[in-house]
């Protein structure tokens, strides 16, 4: 039986591409998607993440939007950091494919999140790649929702590799309290896929000529966004790579093997002035707190590869 | 015409006060209640919400019940900052009346804020004399509700006065980031009646007669609870009086001359080692930010008795 | 016999009155001085006190120059809080008075302080009336200086009233740590003279017509500069009155009574990002820390009025 | 000509080896030692360095003590990071070598460390191993010292690697107000050995039995120390290995080579919930701040461990 998930989601090119893997995976049944503020507003997040179901022809799959800002923070993120719309920027405002003919649903992420999994006869599963703002909001109302999930595979934060600042990664840093109750929060189990493991899981342009060469409409649009990333990360100089964070983490789902993870404690900075929005992970061989998390830190970037030619070949 | 408001309380002897009041004066239309926790916890907050409109014959008002703990903080407040159940707990756990008959309602406090607010035809008046949690919540999820809103009173923080800590009151510093995104949120009016103002709006044990001297149901629970307040307050050494807090903003809404208040800016210290849930209240001349609220500073405590017992006469 | 003390000053407009106040009132011995960075730099404020101790007869008492920044901080202050030199600078950059004749000694402050206080017979008073950067690095090579000292009386913090910021005053906030360290260190007796004590013991237009009419050099300069500090205070709009608040903690060596004190808890906020450099003050009855300091929250104008034209009356 | 060195310890077994390293080879002059509190308290940290420098004959080196807490913290740190004299300390109190008959000098660190810098006629190089409160001391007092030292050297702070917390290193999480100033201060060159580069550089056993063997007194204490860094490593376990942290600075001054740096920018946490003490590391690539230190991130063992050998042979 194929493992139910909702996504949550800042979409964004590597979301794009975590989407279509949810969606397209026969192991894998994407219920829902919820949108976030994160790397480009609400309504640029909600309106790539219709784009990109529609795209795939997978237009049935609900579309929630969620919260427009952090859980708690009016002026935070003061700003992008990087310029959107640049060349540095691996993700752009709309993504490059057509504009969705589908909408997106009146009921907001935070109903829909605790209505489904209220609801559910079995737990579902968490897939939480943007800003942790949607399932703290979630969780503030119903903290009980935790025994409704039976696992949240996070895209954040990162012990040695930094992005946003030197201390902290994006998803993280854009809303950190939400993400600091999240861990906290007492979730069965916690997957949290770091800039570590994304890092060491790059897709390289080869990989991407081979996805275009699938001739569908996902191989099509995989290769596009991941050549966008590949453009930013090395300045369009020729032939690099780049990690497309967000889709480590539904490739995890159905190949555990695509990385390697620790129990490990995992809180977040919210009051450092240098550290904010860091996951402060304990990695010191007998740490004093308890787990929390299984920490990713490593990838397999052939399995990852692999992974996505496989997927990518489907149409729906 | 009535002015008409939803009340969000930690039920609590001076929350009891309050309620008592909206829903008995002729001026206020008391639509409905949120609880939150605060003084205790949300089981008992909700509890005593239903004792006090249960006894003053009010159980039509609905009450929905709201967030268990702080809207990000998993371990905050830790502690009570008086022993509950002890001498000197002004509240106690269970209110002095008898249990209700009437239940809460299923929808949670934030639903219904939202629902409340997006459906009603003119703005309505929030008045909020608990932990800031559930508005906040309710913002978060929709920031637009400001503007369905016409004014938001809160009881909460201090300028020379404290409770809790040497720097902060207990509404705002068991939620800081909730006051804090209140405060910033841009309600088109917001009243913060602060400790500074009700500590000169003490009622005396006379006063206390007096409303026991009224032969009603509100009558007499005003001076139970009251007098429980005055006990706390003094030791029970005697003819002492006490701050009714939470009352004072529902007495301000039928005579806004109960406080006397002035524009100021005002922010919530959330990261302070000695301050955090500190009100910053720039009292400065010529302060450099622009006044986001109207603080009561000070208080008509002559006044308040007098209303209070006019009130209080009252039946249903 | 007379009071024996330094005086830590950042020279400055009402550390010039309290220079004077210390250096011809009969009961008290200034036995040298030390400068800090503060409302103006190291060598202002340093030429400052030449100019003052020069002008009065006093060339004699030897001034030691001491940090040029916070003792740990070397991007704070960024800022003055008033535009230098304008209007509404109640200071100045050069005090009003000729240029010195004498100097500033090669031994630093921090080991006049060490060397002074460790070869004392008796123990020595300390004022300090600038943000506390030499005293803090004194007790940082040596905490048992603490031992050598009777009383050290700082003008600092406030409660309900603050200057630089809607939470801070200027010699607290311009070194938060030193303070934070020097409040704690243990000294005998230390008496904190804040803003709400001050600004309670304005000078008079008055008042200080009667000192330019002394005819002394104290008198002169007292108007002048007390002047200054009502035109800063008033815009320069007409009869005002100002706090000349450093010359209250002399006046309160040889008239306790100038001020209202009581026990209290103080510590200084340095984590805070509304709230830095605040002095937390507990003034709830029943406050669980045990008191550090006797806080001024109260003076007598008019007493410090008549005791500054008693004193600059004389002449040397 | 022989490099001249100034050495801020807190001794401590790793301590000691680098005190020897510096005191005993030819391309070094170790022109004084000044002591702080730290591993142990600066009354053991004295006696310690003492104990080395009389064992292996340098007695004439002299020893100043030094700052007795952190430059500011006065609570801080609140406990040690294992217990003292345990199992798992890696240090003891006392080392384990006879009691020194030498003593300290009266004049303290920083009072030497300004003099001599001041005097030298050259610029000095500082290799600071301990937490950095003497360092910070000093340039409070004079910033100006940084334009005697050529360079300084500091053991403390990680990337990837931490030991007294989840986040920080113990030189730097000892005295974060500290770290952070010299850090900020502008010497000409820094070079920070971070626990990534000394856990990389660990000593075996095997090689501690080479230095045992060498039968010279820095031989015997060398292979004594590190034997019992390795016992606490390893939970006395067998035939294991330990870093050595601090002599790998010593040993960088005659062989650069054995550490790998990268000019980067690094600040230090000092207001952090649970970074406090951190080394923020900016590993980016175009990190947009310049670089303030040399950063050594990985070490060379081999040839460290040779480094001992030859070094330790000596006698004086
Ligand atoms: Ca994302
Ligand atoms: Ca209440
Ligand atoms: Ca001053
Ligand atoms: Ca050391």
């Amino acid at each position: 039986m194929a493992r139910r998930l909702i996504m949550d989601v800042d979409t964004g090119t590597d979301d794009a591409v975590a989407l279509m893997f949810a969606a397209l995976h026969p192991d894998l049944e994407l219920l829902g998607v919820t949108t976030v503020n994160g790397n480009v507003s609400l309504a640029a997040t909600t309106d790539n993440t219709l784009r990109v179901l529609d795209w795939i022809g997978c237009a049935g799959i609900p579309v929630h939007p969620g919260l427009t800002r952090p859980i708690v923070r009016t002026d935070f993120p003061s700003a992008r950091h990087f310029d959107s719309g640049g060349k540095d920027d691996p993700h752009g405002t709309a993504l490059d494919i057509p504009e969705p003919s589908s909408r997106a649903q009146a009921q907001g992420a935070v109903e829909y999140l605790i209505e489904t999994l209220r609801g559910a006869a079995e737990p579902v599963t968490l897939v939480a790649v943007g800003p942790l703002s949607n399932i703290a909001a979630a969780l503030a109302l119903d903290p009980g929702l935790t025994g409704r999930v039976d696992e949240i595979v996070i895209m954040g934060g990162g012990h040695a590799t930094a992005n946003v600042t030197a201390s902290a990664e994006f998803n993280i840093w854009a809303d950190p309290e939400a993400a600091a109750m999240v861990l906290a929060a007492g979730f069965p189990k916690l997957t949290l896929v770091t800039l570590d493991a994304t890092h060491r899981a790059v897709i390289t342009r080869d990989a991407c000529r081979a996805l275009a060469g699938l001739g569908t409409p996902a191989g099509t649009a995989a290769d596009r966004f991941i050549g966008r990333r590949i453009d930013a990360y090395s300045g369009g100089a020729g032939d690099g790579a780049a990690p497309v964070h967000d889709v480590v983490c539904t490739a995890y789902l159905v190949r555990p093997d695509v990385v390697r993870t620790s129990p490990l404690p995992v809180t977040v900075e919210t009051a450092g002035a240098a550290t904010v929005g860091r996951t402060v992970i304990d990695t010191r061989p007998g740490a004093p707190e308890p787990a929390n998390a299984h920490v990713a830190l490593d990838a397999n970037a052939e399995l990852l590869s692999g992974l996505l030619t496989d997927t990518f070949a489907r149409t729906l």
